[in-house]
């Protein structure tokens, strides 16, 4: 097979522009790799006259991606626009349609709708691969779907939103809140136009949901991620953290368990001295944990030009090579619909809360606990203040229910001030 | 493609018994994954009657690994005898005479024989995979040879042998010489029959020299690695790498400069904060930078039954579904003669020796290294005894043959006592 593999590229962001540099500046090489040229035939984006900074002149336009995703002349359609409904999913749907192969960098569509998309797909003998959805430059996702192939996956873990590591860092190493930071990565242009798709946790949520449906060979189920953000973590936990060897990280956990598939996406405490706990800034990482292999730490840029195009172009040489493999490593109708399993797996958890002081009150905390089947493992209390008294508790294994119920009950006998915040620590 | 894929193992130890446990715990999975069943159907060891802790009685059995790799009734040969020699290299030629696809374990066959035995695999449209030859589970040689096929890569680095990261991070631990060390990891087994393979950088030069075939697209040279072992690396050196904040570490690095390949493993300082400077014990880690991605990190067991199976088996997995690529990434008959450069990229270095305690010695010292062009970054006495003053330079950057120059002619003059230490400060 030597003749040209023609690409179709639908969004000139970064991405796409990262797309079309890679092809345009190794071109010789990327030939030399996978046996034939790779070729741009066509692109698509919503302003036709913008400068992007790089020569498009000898490719077609299409104002619609749909249009693009159709043309006889292509045989691999990339998906580099975003968005889970729209345009993206329609020029998606009638690339499959026509029986193109699709590179897709956008993990809201396919842990959206990645079943019925790869339904489609196999149906008509194209592939959908996604390396560039989830974790950027890394390829976590070939490392998870082949090079661990024989592997039962026991966990899979990760850092996989740079925009909530670099915020927790920053609080960290500058010492700022939460709000002064995410204003100034705000300013940065560091967060999505919709900055809860970062600090909410969705975006990674998305990622750990494609993970999960290969590591475990389920029907992706984004829906089924207990989700909680960063928006409550504060310079104060950050630092009692430090001081107990640990960081804090906004981290991704699947696992498959007695009562079902667990995923969670939430903020962690992880050891400090951990790959995790050292992860500093933007960079992402991916933990995965198998029956033989153990561990494998992965470990680069989460977003970016380059990191995501080059992920992008990974995907169009394995297609270029004639390496197909299905989206989600089985086909897609044999993937199981997992039972989603909350708070099944218990752990350590931080709490902090702010005491009313009044005779008593840490009694009714330890009481509840207690009643809760919930030990506490080491307790400080400190910054005494007139009316206050901030207390931190590490608690032995729990299950989240029990120490919700536990916080309920002794919030409901009014000596705490505000929301406890409570924190999971995860074994890594 | 239903039909199972039926593989030949040649050699059960540690790595052989790992496959065979896959192979039989992970059989549905694997056939899920896979499309098809993966079945083994010959096995060939020194020793028949040894117990392994497996059941064996359902495989055929041969005396010969040549027997069994010319065997009809296989598609696969996996080879994880080991030797560059004799029967390893004798078995996985027949297995390609006779057009079977190759699995192999074996750095240092590949790394001296690849060139040849690439070639006649492809003639025979067959494959040879080996993962397993490189960092042990992780999945190096996947992510650069597909992962990150999109980039010119502009250098690779790794800690690849375990046993020589678990001897240097034994020493600063516990405050050990290296020969307490190396007798400790000799008697625990940590060691290869000829511990020269380890400590002596060979293996380890082995493995990077594979890496460097994939990552420029040239001849697997091993007799071009610059070959430096970690067995004059002192409690002293590793002390005072640890106050100006590095780690010393058995460093294999491989990039393409102006004026040729240089690939060298030797004992390099990398700063303590790096992911290559935290990484303890006998864990692998490789570094790989290219023109898009920027750089990835990836960090795994380098050795032991699971890890090393899961290497294997994820090659078998990759032949089961039809994924074939050639052995070093691209047809071996177009892969370039590399010219081999030696010490051709500047970098600061670390030098320790021991002045002989008379007036101008140091001056000496000075004076050479100033002739070679070599300017002093920082310079350090200490413990002075009656007789001999422990000195230690940290030079700006220069290139190991001037400074090789400057140590020649200040040794010349008499005034350092035994041979002097230089150690590379490489940038990661």
């Amino acid at each position: 097979m030597t003749s040209p593999l023609r690409l179709g590229i639908a969004g000139l962001g970064t991405v796409g522009v990262g797309v079309v540099r890679i092809v345009q500046k190794n071109a010789e090489l990327l030939a030399a790799r996978a046996g034939r040229p790779i070729e741009i035939v066509a692109v698509s984006a919503r302003a036709r006259d913008k400068d992007r900074g790089v020569d498009l002149s000898a490719y077609a336009w299409e104002d619609d991606p749909v249009t693009l995703a159709r043309r006889d002349d292509i045989d691999v359609f990339i998906e580099v626009m975003g968005g889970h409904e729209g345009p993206a999913k329609d020029a998606t749907e009638a690339a499959i349609a026509s029986g193109k192969d699709v590179v897709s960098a956008n993990k809201a569509l396919l842990a959206i709708h990645g079943q019925a998309l790869a339904e489609a797909a196999e149906d008509k003998g194209a592939v959908i691969r996604f390396e560039a959805a989830v974790a950027g430059g890394i390829p976590v996702v070939k490392a998870l779907t082949e090079g661990l192939a024989a592997n039962e996956i026991t966990r899979v873990m990760g850092v996989m939103n740079g925009s909530c590591n670099y915020i927790l860092t920053r609080m960290e190493n500058a010492g700022l809140t939460y709000q002064q930071v995410f204003d100034e990565a705000n300013a940065l242009g560091y967060l999505e136009a919709d900055p809860e798709l970062d600090v909410g946790g969705i975006d990674a949520g998305h990622k750990l949901a494609l993970l999960s449906a290969i590591a475990f060979g389920t029907q992706v189920d984004f829906g089924a991620v207990e989700l909680e953000g960063i928006g409550s973590v504060t310079i104060e936990d950050i630092r009692q953290a430090a001081d107990m060897g640990f960081k804090i990280k906004l981290l991704g956990v699947a696992q498959m368990t007695g009562r079902g598939l667990e995923q969670r996406m939430s903020p962690c405490l992880v050891p400090d001295t951990s790959p995790l706990g050292q992860l500093q800034g933007g960079t992402n990482m991916v933990v995965i944990e198998g029956d033989a292999v153990t561990q494998i730490v992965l470990r680069g840029p989460g977003a970016g030009e380059g990191p995501t195009a080059s992920a992008v172009m990974g995907d169009v040489m394995d297609i270029a090579r004639g390496l197909r493999v299905s989206t989600f490593g089985q086909p897609a109708r044999k993937l199981r619909k997992a039972r989603a399993a909350r708070a099944a797996i218990p752990a350590p958890y931080y709490l902090r809360m702010h005491l009313i002081d009044k005779p008593g009150a840490l009694a009714k905390v330890a009481h509840a606990l207690g009643e809760a089947g919930i030990s506490i493992d080491r307790m400080r209390q400190y910054d005494h203040s007139a009316t206050e008294a901030p207390v931190l508790i590490v608690t032995h294994k729990t299950t989240r229910t029990a120490l919700d119920e536990a916080i309920a009950s002794f919030a409901a006998t009014g000596v705490v001030a505000g929301e406890p915040v409570a924190i999971r620590i995860e074994a890594v």
